[in-house]
């Protein structure tokens, strides 16, 4: 693999002000997407051990609830922090090996939790007897996942193994881009179609314990939320993303687009 | 108002081959949006009056039955239609008032359907005593209409209004840009979450009539297509969004950026 010299910007480009109040804006923009990420995980977690009486590993309901966790912390939070990681102007000056390894590092991490909270819904399912992928939201959900694995491996053949050639990699870059914003839109879709699901599922009202979901309780509206913040760190995420001066800058390939989801084609 | 003079592409700028494939590829994904569009309305319609009885406005499930028509047809499909007109090469040789005014006024049109949409389901809720806006379904529909309402108006007086600066349009373009495409991404969750929610409801088994959502009865399997045909036409839509090459050219506003949710910001 033909290592590309690691980038001083600080030394070629002067830092003027516009540049100044756009790394400014991004790291506004970052801390915000590492805020909202943790307080997500906060969320599904004290939800689910909180009101849906915690987590176990033995085909009971117990077990189902790893998966809205798992979910959110692997296919959402981690996915998009992996996601918006080569735009930290403070990585730029740094060879971008360590920095790709970190991003397949993280995505994997994402991608075994996202399996693993498949395993738990399919797990409770056969346990009592319920039919898998029926709902829209098991349809978008797997079709994400298989997308996603899918992205995984292409993206570590092309861009990780040392044989795969430039021009390769110059042709696949901006359908990689553009397939990892796709994939973390769906992924955010399919959580709050889940969410709603289980809330309808899960507050039915029929016992002395639980109010119906059209009452409002705490949960709910706790619940409610959680797929509020999901969608408000989707959309920071996806901000930032999409801002072609938040992109690590590449020697000789300025031109060259990789935008994600609604970025342009060349 | 000052109007710009019509731009006549063809004479300015040669056709070459790359900007002939780049149109030719518009035109692809334009009659594919068109296509998917369509048979988005036919779908949601047919699942309504075939396998949930059709259509009344007297407080009835039947009255229920418009919501889910008219939001994928007001909020969806006539939102997506409506954004991506100037990106049509074929408009960008005329005057762009009566673009602007068509585009109006196709929003306009989708605004006034998501409202009788809304009407159709606190109609049938407050008909049968049930409370109204608690699911995450209902939170990200009405935000999603809240925005697209606030959106149309300020658009129209930004845009439309002759008496709005110049300088007040080009500081709010990308922001109204970039507002659009939220509201299309926030409707078409929306609307996933909603089908899904829906055929809970609608197949819960308890007659003999219908088997349960969970059995993948035929108007489960074409109520998820529904989804998945959603979720393709709002992936096309916004990736003509997305392209820059796509956009209509603006004399002497070449640089300046008005891209979509995921566009650059300058």
């Amino acid at each position: 693999m033909t290592r590309k010299p690691p980038l001083h910007t600080a030394k070629t480009v002067p830092l003027g002000c516009s540049r100044m109040r756009s790394m400014f804006l991004f790291y506004i923009c970052y801390l915000l997407s590492l805020f909202l990420g943790i307080v997500c995980v906060v969320f599904v977690s004290y939800w689910n051990s909180y009101w849906r009486g915690g987590f176990a590993w033995d085909g009971s309901a117990l077990q189902f609830n790893w998966h809205p966790v798992l979910m959110v912390t692997g296919l959402v939070v981690l996915y998009g922090n992996a996601a918006v990681l080569y735009r930290i102007p403070l990585t730029w000056s740094q060879n971008k090996l360590p920095w790709k390894l970190l991003h397949a590092g993280l995505l994997f991490l994402a991608l075994l939790l996202s399996i693993l909270g498949l395993c738990a819904v399919f797990d409770f399912h056969n346990a009592k007897n319920i039919p898998n992928l029926y709902s829209l939201h098991s349809w978008l959900g797997i079709c994400t996942i298989a997308l996603f694995a899918a992205q995984w491996t292409l993206g570590l053949a092309a861009f990780l193994l040392p044989c795969s050639p430039l021009e390769l990699r110059k042709l696949l870059k901006p359908i990689h881009v553009w397939m990892g914003s796709i994939i973390f839109t769906l992924s955010i879709a399919a959580c709050i179609s889940g969410i709603n699901e289980k809330l309808f599922f899960a507050l039915k009202g029929n016992t002395n314990e639980t109010k119906p979901y059209s009452m409002l309780p705490p949960e709910a509206v706790f619940a409610n939320s959680l797929g509020v913040l999901i969608i408000a760190f989707g959309l920071v995420v996806l901000k930032i993303l999409s801002n072609q001066r938040w992109q690590r800058p590449e020697p000789g390939q300025e031109e060259e687009s990789s935008e994600p989801l609604l970025g342009r084609d060349r």
